[in-house]
């Protein structure tokens, strides 16, 4: 294991900029050093979320200005980016000159084309020159170039729900794509961030079920990216995400048709193939259902499918923390890989 | 307008029973004339249910045991049954026998093959002689069966919200069946009855979302059965429940093929065509989602849709209280069918 | 019974508003001729609440500058004010002055001493000279005043729950007040408002219980107020409000200390002789605890009790819908009164 | 710091149980080696609790007949009994005898007056014997008592948070104890235990908030004993508790009068005098209000406080984890005391 690494985060005042502060501090491996925020430079860290209060250094800690050159005076080897899209990419281009890889949980550095991210984020990449560098880092799927990569991209969390369980299924040719993949996804409402909005007040998300952003939701952008990836081909796919309240988890299901000839039981081999070695994909097996409460505050994705006699169908089923292994939980994974930690390091726990 | 009707409920102490005996209470033409239960014959019905405290006459009518002679000597016109699958049907048959018009909420009656119902029932049909007549009971479908019956078979909560968005378009050959139409529904806890079960309690459901009965629910059967007589072909259909932390409501999202040639606003005209006169389907438009919590407590079932220009898919988007509209709501709808008074009679309040 | 009656309601954007529009267009007797809002003035009043789509006239109603000349061209004999406190008192001289009643549900006219209005709300009372008219409107306990007042302040939601127990008690000299009594309240989140805030978003509130602002509520105001007129003199009180994760709903415990020599029965005696007649006070008896799903969506105060042998001291429980019988609902009882109509018109429904 | 302890649960299928094995999988001290239940033997612990899943010896323990000779075999050091009352005390004893340290996470050593055990649990005691050498276990109060203990008896989830805060005021004389000291409570449904239960389903805990077991819970008699202890002398107490709908979390808002004299420093002081030094009582200072959201999850008890100068009351307000600080946290943290780890060891972590 390496020796302790000196990180940073900017932009930590929202729900996955927390999860990635608890999930800091109790990494063996990671010594936080600044901790970045325009709306709370000057506070104390456990000051503005007091359930870390106690928790060494939370009580010591203060945010800072989201300033570059402070973060590169802080000695930090690493710097996590919670920001919104837009603003993300503004930082990791002097972070990265500054020799700081980067950790990137925004949109910014997911998608390869810049033409594609104009189309999705509604203004052009503010430095398209870095896009062929990043890596969209699904660890499960790209270890290597995770670990040797200066600029990370973390994926989404719809994304990471969707495309592990499809990936192997489309490398391996399971599909039939004439056919669309159609996936209706639910999310818990710290996905919709930390802002102050009256559509995500406790009394509108309680008692509440619905869809939203149909039918163009700005993930359809990667998941169809990496999809093709995978395919060698674009996959023709529909994608439905709901708002439900519970504060975290998404899950998924998604809707597909076997390639003639394919058999169930390749459906679970293949999945067994790509995942029994990883310590945060679980594989529930078939007609086994993910719940959302087995997951939440983990890094683990649980996948289960099902085959649909009756219709020829596939039916995949997974569950993840949206906040954890949709996000914090995966920066830090890919963390691991980039510093040469074991992949469970500070993780392996719920 | 009819005089007020005699009318019982058989089976009242799950969570339709209680919704079924709010409604009753409010609607002005219906006189509550017995109530029956087993496990609380005896006891007065606001001792059991203290919500209706104070609501004339909960603090008087004592449950019964479900006995159907007691049910005729109450002079009672029509009884809805909220009974368990099974127990119904040998309910009905004596209750018919003494005149007596029949509502069943159970799925009893919504076949018309008994060999299905015992294919996705576990046991033969009771009283297979029945099923001829029995009408299964969507009022904006089949009013004037409905209003000529003797034995209504209320359609289950999941397959009302599939059912309407799909019938309109199925009738009018718009979609293209050599592709599974897809269904994914999310339903709140009230669906799975008020049981003693871990699984259902507080803490197991809160903060859960998960699939269930993957990949074969038993309302396939009857949504097969009532898509097939739409289409006058058999529907292939996926369909994968969810259960997720509200009390009440059924959030229904559809991907389903449009046949060759068929234009958006071919979608949108025929969901007017069938509904715009019907005081309970409020029709969302294009890009529109639902939310369960502006139809929790009604009767109203909330629909909108979308095209994908992508894929060409088609998305229809349903919303309803499971309780309400998928169950106890319609169930007295069909009472005003059945007695000749308006539709909304009793219904239309939010 | 009065014939229907003209009303108006200004302000009608927020969770108590929004709840007397629902309860408005299911009263028989009231006859909404106009709804004003600055922030949704020219939309359809469905279109803002999508929930009362479909129920006349809710998409006819288009809401209006709240003008009170608009008001008064509307023909309204009656106007609710859902207003913030301050800006209730700017509308409600004109409207009095246009010989409308005024039924305020805002802080301005339930203290009588504009001295005190001013400690507790940070600003003078913009019109003193209105205040020795207005009733704090009770209906249990001032219906007289009530029927033939132009001005009523309906009583805020902590305050119907703590004062409908304790008056009685007070009235009939039970309680020994040289012990303060203590009260411990739970409000669901509705009773926050409906203004995007970072701590009312369903991520914070959900899952969380704490109290505010101790040791000092504004609300100590008006149950100081009311107490003292019952007991005949001031009554010590100290308050602890709390928010819990449910969206509507206020649990009350009292602790008090009965006066020398009073016995058990004298409090059961005490209450029933208040409320055995009201049709809103549901009275459960010595040692049940009201729960308030109960009666959310309703107009019903329930109220149990306990007396705690080992130490002697009283405990006084109650329930009730912070927005229903705690200022919507109120309200409406209270417009019953003023223009003739039987108390449980519009009111009576679970 | 000790090497690693070897470990059994007994009696682990409640959702304390399963809070304390998350704790001991993360505890770098503890080795579980034994884990019983009745119910579950045979069966995998991650089979039964799926969140456990891959986190090692998860997947690899099975459950076991709840046998004492096993667990001795198993070479256990210490047991955590997590058993309801009445039965741990018949473990505790041959648990003893067999050389194990015991500690009980049920009522049955929490008293010293087998008497008033009968009177609050309803049968004799089954080893009366063993509760003189019991430590009602505050790690806090009682740190050197624990360090030597054999048997330990983890206090209550509500006395605990009524305990902390009350027990320096008593011991520094601060309270005037002609008074009643009111205390209202509010906890998750995880306190009511994971039994199949109509009451405790998620649709009748959500949305529900009310008051039960008034007036005399059982905890009633260890809070009694404990502040007694603390005062020298009696302390009249009464106690509502409340359940509302949160899966865990205790929410203690308490009402006391100051002795004559009593400056509100005092109280601040004393509290800090107590607690300044100990890692897992955070206090927040005046006026200030705990948030259970804060402390679930962990072992902490957030602990605020306010003066009423309108009444010269005092409000002590406290929030915990029931299952956390109030039962398996707090059984950790007093193994770590038992075995001679450092208090925070396993436990600093949220």
């Amino acid at each position: 294991m390496s020796a302790s690494v000196k990180a940073a985060v900017i932009g930590a005042s929202g729900y996955s900029g927390i999860e990635l502060l608890r999930l800091m501090l109790r990494h063996p491996g990671i010594d936080l050093v600044a901790v970045t925020s325009r709306a709370l430079a000057g506070r104390v860290l456990s000051g503005e979320f007091p359930r870390l209060r106690g928790i060494p250094p939370a009580d010591d800690l203060v945010f800072s200005e989201p300033d570059v050159e402070l973060v590169r005076q802080s000695g930090a080897q690493a710097a996590f980016l919670a920001l919104p899209h837009g603003v993300s990419a503004q930082f990791a281009k002097p972070l990265l000159a500054a020799g700081i890889k980067v950790i990137d949980l925004s949109a910014d550095f997911r998608l390869r084309s810049p033409r594609l991210y104009e189309e999705f984020y509604g203004h052009p990449h503010p430095h398209p020159e870095l896009l062929a560098e990043a890596v969209y880092a699904l660890p499960e799927i790209r270890a290597e170039a995770i670990a040797s990569a200066r600029l990370i991209a973390c994926p989404g969390c719809y994304p990471t729900s969707i495309l592990l369980p499809l990936i192997p299924l489309l490398r391996a040719g399971l599909l039939d794509l004439a056919q669309p993949v159609s996936v209706a996804s639910m999310s818990g409402a710290s996905g919709a961030g930390r802002n102050a909005s009256v559509p995500l007040l406790f009394c509108e998300v309680n008692g509440s079920l619905r869809s939203y952003s149909v039918p163009r939701h700005r993930h359809l952008s990667e998941i169809g990216q990496e999809l093709e990836v995978a395919a060698g081909q674009p996959v023709p796919l529909v994608f439905v995400p709901h708002l439900v309240p519970v504060h975290a988890g998404i899950c998924t299901t998604i809707f597909a048709r076997p390639a003639a000839g394919v058999q169930p039981e390749q459906i679970d081999a293949a999945l067994r193939d790509a995942y029994a070695a990883e310590p945060f994909v679980r594989l529930l097996g078939r007609d086994q259902s993910p719940d959302t409460k087995h997951v939440a505050g983990t890094n683990f994705i649980d996948i289960g499918w099902a085959h649909d006699p009756r219709t020829g169908q596939l039916i995949l089923l997974s569950a993840e923390d949206n906040i954890g292994k949709g996000a914090s939980g995966q920066a830090i994974q890919n963390f691991n890989l980039a510093f040469g930690f074991p992949a469970v390091t500070g993780l392996l726990q719920v």
